[in-house]
């Protein structure tokens, strides 16, 4: 095989690369510099708090998932590349990154990232989790009061459909509804916030697995999957690539779910920054609550195996990011 | 003059059959079944909580506005109308309102709706304007718990997008996006949680009248706005008319607030349907506290006649609903 994707990706690499302009990207716009061509712009104490949300902090997966994405379907197929120049898999100059389909990922990446984002602020809330760390910085409602993070994570889901929408013809209308699309569902009620509902509905409660995998497959799995089709809608998939990446994007959605419950016993506050065994101690059922320790890491590993195979079936030329971040969800220490 | 917009409009008789179409499409969208298409369902506890915040209650101005500048767009320029015959204003029927334009506005009304909606959740918890009584019923977070109503706010705003991006074909992309776009820009930042945020901080404070100003446009003003012209967009409108009718949902936002604020302090709270002397009470900016009474009302019948100019300088057709829902957020009681 003579495409790239036979050379290993130096995956802390990639990340880096990746992280640099989805960074620049956010601080871009989320700001007030963002609406200075709109006919208002948006109060510096808004702004403030919806910047703390977001900013200097997280480990991005979602974004990041949306530029492997993205990357995987621009590789093209592995079929074409064989009969093909080696030219066609090579990795994307400056120039390329300036054009209209990486610009749609970075949007989307950078999208899917504000409503990861405003959830968690409404989720630190004292009416639902009552946290008042997160990654290791006092949670939103702590540092600016409850009304402004109740009103920052609110701007923040309306900034995502924003960023999905600009009116300077970056992004084709078709690619804009798409999109936006995606993401409503997979932050709805039939997914992120629904998902969330159930939690609230189940504590004390014991569920069976069918019950607890439909739960995680809203509340986290939804976006995370999300986030790779956004990254695939970014680019042409045929319908085959299209459902295998639904795969991928749905078995490390629950896999990332089953990581977190595990950690959540077996590692200390200062690893995860956030409090650990807080899921356990609430009474929240969990994977590690309900199959045990073993069989819960085991689950992991089994995900992770369907999420490769699913990969394999996209029949992608270059896979090594999706490949490396799948690897990096479950082997996780943190 | 020949077209049918000589003739005068029964308004109680047209927003009853607006709303009767409006209230189907909101009771259909907003439930379980809605989801029965997609890999996952909302929960039901979730769905209880978001029909009880939506559902039997509200004037519906904001979808009234969006049908009445639908049906304004689409009975074309009165100077087309003057030389082509009678038919071409003539009020859409049955078959006409299948069709895609009358679905696209019909699910852009209920957009905004789901927004209003989802902001009087937000707004009447504890944490911002901790009200237990909204249009003579207990608020959501005293019936269904902060939790669940926090959840059911952020749901709302997602269904939202969804409702405005269909994968059935039966809105064009294009317009798809144009509507996300119009929407999202009025909800977030640069909009109604930014007007909010302003609010927030302006408590106790002696704003000017161009601070109070510009955060009613923000607060009630941008989703009012936005209202008429995804209405517009479901049609198709020329640039004069589109800048004629901005004006219009400006001025009717700004005058929607000065009339609340007088209502405030003159109306009971049986009457209005929530408590009235509120802003007053709690030392909020209001027009009347910075301009008093006389010359808040006169403000208002001040922004009406310029709203009202601005349809003539529209052109179109037939803006009679237009007319007559702005003369009833002027001289409303309630």
């Amino acid at each position: 095989m003579s495409s790239s994707a036979a050379f290993p990706l130096d995956l802390a690499d990639w990340i880096s690369h990746q992280l640099a302009a989805v960074e620049q990207a956010l601080d871009q716009w989320v700001s007030v510099d963002a609406s200075a061509h709109l006919e208002h712009q948006a109060p510096v104490e808004l702004m403030a708090a919806m910047r703390y949300a977001v900013l200097d902090g997280g480990k991005r997966l979602r974004p990041l998932l949306v530029m492997a994405a993205f990357e995987a379907v621009q590789s093209g197929l592995l079929s074409q590349v064989v009969n093909a120049s080696e030219e066609a898999v090579t990795v994307p100059g400056a120039l390329e990154q300036a054009t209209g389909p990486y610009q749609a990922a970075l949007r989307s990446a950078c999208a899917v990232e504000l409503i990861h984002a405003y959830s968690l602020v409404h989720d630190d809330m004292p009416c639902m989790d009552n946290d008042v760390l997160r990654r290791g910085k006092p949670t939103v409602h702590v540092q600016f009061g409850q009304a402004s993070a109740l009103l920052a994570g609110d701007a923040l889901q309306a900034l995502a459909f924003e960023l999905l929408t600009p009116d300077d013809a970056s992004l084709p209308a078709a690619q804009q509804a798409q999109l936006c699309r995606l993401l409503a569902r997979a932050a709805g009620c039939t997914g992120m916030a629904g998902g969330q509902a159930i939690d609230l509905a189940s504590v004390g409660l014991r569920l069976t697995e069918s019950q607890l995998q439909e739960m995680h497959r809203l509340k986290t799995g939804a976006l995370l999957k999300a986030s790779v089709m956004m990254g695939a809608a970014c680019g042409h998939t045929g319908a085959a690539t299209w459902c295998a990446l639904q795969e991928f994007g749905a078995a490390i959605g629950l896999a990332f779910q089953v990581v977190d419950d595990v950690l959540d016993v077996t590692a200390d506050s200062a690893t995860l920054g956030k409090t650990a065994g807080k899921d356990a101690n609430s009474d929240k059922p969990t994977y590690v609550s309900l199959m045990g320790l073993d069989e819960a890491r085991a689950f992991a590993q089994n995900l992770k195996t369907q999420a490769l195979q699913a990969l394999q079936r996209s029949g992608l030329a270059d896979v090594r990011a999706l490949q490396g971040l799948a690897e990096m969800v479950v082997d996780r220490t943190y």
